[in-house]
């Protein structure tokens, strides 16, 4: 393992970008050195913030030789095509989440990954957040027992914040499914190891307005007899951060006085698309200021010597006898998705979420809807365990 | 209406009559006359608190003519007898949850009482907290639009509490199940509109030393395309009640000092029998002082225009921009349940949990370990809707 950080492109500079920027800034192993997007703006903002090269196209940007990984942060829809022409320029492959909206174009982009002999890492994801990873070692340790049952909830405004218009249709990967759900999934197969056999789910779509899913409840069960519950509302009402220290999603203390903000911002554009675009990448300072890590609402594995509660601050521990508290140390937010990469492109570690897993954790969503279409539970034949 | 109070024996004097006993004995329309139990101790301490007549056996009580009403508190597997008595004898009966193991035994009591002419409530349940029927009422008044989905979760030291063998047995009617998921199943479907039309379960049974159930999730379909979300787990670990306020189940601010404490107390017992026996009515001082409602953990009813969370407290309703608190004038514990004994005496009101209700709710807990079982939804056929 060297000491050169890996040159990073970035293919998309927009909200996802905004939040991962500065995991990739502080972090000493990693060195934003290229960016492609179809906005001039956006590529100013990179040049100005990173003094890195920009490009219009995702095919300049992979012909860059300096680059050795891409961060493909593109809308759901443009990740088969982005992904495989960085695999087959021989870049290694950070992905946002979900891997991608059909199957087969997961299949497609793991297979290109593979081919090529390139590392492919889904994330950011909020199974990076350190809570969640100290609770799965806790929970693999033994210390606890078995886990049984694990109960997941999270409450935010997902449906209120600007759209692009295919984001609010389902079938082109719009909806809190894939966009939500496969976080809330991600997490649960990492605690209860991965192995789901089968999902029940119900969904809703509530606002004839902005008609795809907005919320849904699911019962996952994995190898072992573990099951898991899983609900989610991106209706922007019932604030689950109150249950979470009152810190929000990306691990700032929440103002109480922003309750609403995103429908009241909503209602006030004009121009939803603008607004979304006033939201991407524009410089550092603006970035926002974590002090917690990040999380993905309130969530509890209940194992068979104690319970784990995930907080944004680490895990609380209920055992028979007493309570305690073992904080994960914070760094900057999203820290852990930098290491992954940096572990996966000089030290040739395989992090958890590769494409096998993120495509597993996108079956999963996929059998959510067909759940929830057909009202029996769904089967699942994609899944991967977490590597012991 | 007159304003004689309602003259009330009791079969069963153990702990459901302890927690019960003060909000008869506040209530200026309910007064207890009579109590049959098999231990003397307990007749002794009635007669004590009471000023009331005692039986040994549940015939004689039944056929002590000042007696109008009859509160059956006696093991689930007594239900049958106990309350079929008091019916015959002309008594109305106030049955404890859950009205009876066996769907048929609940048919019997249902039939025995419609045929005698007399009323039958089931409770006290949770779903007489004032704030279940705050929400209920809010929701039925349309202020929020439809109900669409609700999430309830629970977890208490329910497993560890003394127990007699029975109550470790499920088909005796043991287990989380009959004595604890009828509460939540109570409540959902009051929130719901009460018709459940199927339902999706996984139940854990996970202390080889108490090997029954205790936990479960389940996903409820009702009518109309509404779904719930249950979570349960009564193995004395993860503190629900830190999300309602730290007030624990009975109404009363917990005492962080008492985490454990079930588990302890069982652990040092020689004689369990003898523990549970010790919890049982023995005066009115040493029932406790509530100063919030009972509450079933932390419940939301997700609506069209606005989410309801149930506090021990009230409500709190989560609109589109803001934020409100709405309390419910709090009396004394369950005094909901002497109001409803009362409306239906002496107004001939008929209350929500009419033996009917509390079949429908038996019949979900019944689908919900067939459900685990099969590993299919589980069809309901006896449910009935909230009376508008």
């Amino acid at each position: 393992m060297t000491s050169d950080p890996v040159r990073l492109g970035v293919v998309g500079l927009g909200r996802a970008f905004a939040l991962t920027a500065p995991a990739f800034a502080a972090h000493p192993g990693v060195r934003l050195v290229a960016a492609a997007a179809p906005r001039a703006e956006s590529r100013r903002a990179f040049e100005t913030a990173f003094s890195g090269r920009t490009f219009e196209s995702v095919e300049a940007l992979c012909a860059d030789s300096d680059v050795e990984a891409v961060y493909v942060t593109t809308p759901h829809g443009m990740h088969r095509d982005h992904a495989i022409a960085a695999a087959r320029a021989g870049k290694h492959v950070l992905l946002e989440k979900p891997i991608a909206v059909e199957l087969d174009d997961a299949e497609a982009i793991v297979a290109a990954c593979e081919s090529a002999g390139v590392r492919l890492i889904v994330g950011p994801s909020h199974s990076f957040d350190a809570p969640v990873e100290q609770a799965a070692k806790l929970i693999r340790s033994g210390e606890l027992g078995r886990v049984r049952m694990v109960q997941a909830l999270n409450c935010t405004d997902f449906l209120y914040r600007p759209r692009r218009p295919e984001e609010l249709r389902t079938e082109l990967g719009g909806g809190v499914i894939f966009s939500q759900g496969v976080h809330q999934v991600d997490i649960v197969r990492l605690l209860c190891g991965g192995l789901a056999t089968s999902v029940f789910a119900r969904t809703g779509a509530w606002d004839p307005e902005r008609p795809t899913e907005g919320a849904y409840a699911a019962l996952i069960d994995f190898a072992g007899g573990v099951f898991a519950s899983l609900t989610y509302s991106g209706y922007g009402r019932f604030d689950s951060d109150g249950w979470q220290g009152g810190v929000d999603e990306l691990g700032r203390d929440k103002d109480p006085g922003l309750y609403g903000a995103a429908r009241r911002a909503l209602g006030a554009a004009d121009d939803e698309t603008a607004l979304k675009a006033a939201r991407s990448f524009t410089s550092m300072a603006e970035t926002p200021a974590a002090s917690h890590h990040e999380h993905f609402g309130p969530i509890i594995a209940f194992c068979e010597k104690g319970d784990i509660h995930l907080t944004p601050d680490g895990i609380e521990i209920f055992g028979d006898e007493r309570r305690e508290t073992r904080p994960a140390p914070f760094r900057t937010a999203r820290a852990e998705v930098a290491d992954a990469l940096v572990a996966a492109v000089r030290g040739g570690a395989s992090p958890l979420q590769t494409g096998r897993w993120g495509l597993a954790s996108l079956e999963v969503c996929h059998a959510m809807l067909e759940s929830a279409e057909s009202g029996r539970p769904a089967a699942l034949r994609r899944q991967i365990g977490v590597p012991s």
